[in-house]
């Protein structure tokens, strides 16, 4: 945690909606942290919400009533899908000094469906999104040391209180997180291209893989490179469905592009030009080798 | 090591042609296994020669000749393109009971080369494709249990002698891999499918994110998903160009089902359609776990 780190943050009452790897984490965080008082859990899933408790990652399960009614700061954990109905909910029975904040990993249309939906709170909305792991799920994953070293962008309107805004940096940075401050345009442009588009290359491949006359005999030698490659095809096949569909005009003109580049490539493999490709392989390898040094991500 | 070890099975001399990562971490598995004398290195990279031998992965440098003179086994680790001339010279001068063995990650065109440069000395050469990680490379990234319970692909012909296809099961069992036999052009279709499409689509989209006006931003809110599927991007251009060149029909072939699957992902998402999105989602989620739980690949 840095320097500007505000030492008198704490937060009495936390609601989590959807406490899984997301919000759980969050949750180990702030305890490990000693920043948050007590934590309810608010969600659809019975035994994921007993987990949850078992595991210590909230101290009691609440409605979404009781949780407008005691907590400083709603956490919205769950699918972006689920978002639109719980806006609609909060709107009727949120104080004017409760924060809410999402962790989905699209904006504009959440900021769209926040503006509609909470009315006057809507300044209370401060928009988030952790770029931390996501191929594991439920509370079961959650761990305290999740958000360390990672990236968090927030997309703040210039409706959204700045006391509010605060109050979510605090708690990222609590988390050991790193804050970005993006436009949601802009969030979800470079967003769709380096994680929604690889989610869809991965699952295109490992449907296709799986979908040939010889499956079996193609993954009995699918090696590390083919691990690596496809890990992030086992995220929930719900959350994802919700990127797609509420990124969904980001996500199709990155595909163009990625169809583009994709039919450059394959022409100088049909056409055995062997300089062309080795240079087309070189400069993505000089990239990814460049993006690894300066992210600090631990191979 | 499986209970059906040949003890008796030792190699006095062993000569390895490349010796980086492939072939360094065959030095260092039977050293450590015990069942090797002296290790000659071959190659034109000094440089690598003089680390490969610091380390302690080669005894001594020698040239081609010398290796034919002295060595019971030769193993080719280069990469595929450098094959041709070193069946060439090794036609010329090779002895009736040395082993030729490679590591080349495809193998109808390296048994069809082999076929016309080594003539009569054919029969003496088992084709073979360890599948093991080879993001990383050279001397330096070698290690003793880089085939540690990995799979070998051996692929000889029916005019391959069986004395010499031993010695090579052999050794690899000595590395602690697992030995698989196929036929070379089976091979190449499963590999094309699981090893060469996925390295083309991690690159390819690299490339195009390298190539974007916005590349510096798009990398900086980059994640874990994104490390993992571009990971193999990272592999040598030289290698992965001549891996591409010398399996093109097959890697075609599996890219025009990549394309179908692409297209019909895509049209789900233009159209909205949710549910075959999610359908799509949910197959490729629920084979890569299959696969992961049954590969026994650590996560």
């Amino acid at each position: 945690m840095g320097d500007s780190q505000d030492t008198s943050f704490f937060i009495p009452c936390l609601a989590i909606v959807g406490p899984g790897l997301i919000g759980g984490s969050v949750a180990a965080a702030l305890k490990a942290a000693g920043k948050v008082g007590q934590i309810l859990g608010v969600g659809r899933d019975a035994a994921a919400l007993q987990q949850a408790q078992q595991r210590g990652l909230i101290d009691q399960v609440a409605s979404i009533e009781q949780a407008a009614a005691q907590a400083q700061v709603i956490l919205l954990a769950t699918p972006v899908g689920a978002m639109p109905e719980l806006f609609a909910q909060l709107h009727k029975q949120l104080g004017p000094e409760v924060v809410i904040t999402d962790v989905g990993s699209t904006k504009q249309t959440i900021v769209q469906q926040a503006k509609e939906l909470l009315g006057t709170h809507f300044a209370q909305f401060v928009p988030g999104h952790p770029i931390a792991g996501a191929e594991k799920s439920g509370p079961q994953a959650a761990r305290a040391d999740l958000y360390q070293g990672r990236n968090v962008v927030l997309t703040p309107t210039k409706l959204t209180h700045d006391w509010a805004q605060q109050q979510i940096i605090n708690l990222w940075e609590a988390c050991g997180a790193r804050v970005l401050l993006m436009d949601p345009q802009e969030h979800d442009q470079v967003l769709a291209s380096v994680s929604h588009v690889p989610h869809f290359l991965s699952s295109v491949f490992m449907w296709q893989v799986a979908s040939a006359e010889n499956a079996d005999l193609r993954l009995s030698v699918a090696g590390s490179g083919f691990r690596d490659f496809t890990r992030i095809a086992e995220g929930s096949a719900e959350v994802w469905r919700d990127i797609f569909m509420s990124n969904k005009q980001a996500v199709l003109q990155e595909l163009q592009h990625i169809r583009a580049a994709f039919a450059q490539a394959e022409e100088a493999l049909q056409s055995s030009d062997a300089q062309s490709l080795y240079e087309f392989l070189e400069r993505a390898a000089l990239a990814r080798r460049l993006w690894a040094t300066r992210s600090g991500f631990d191979e």
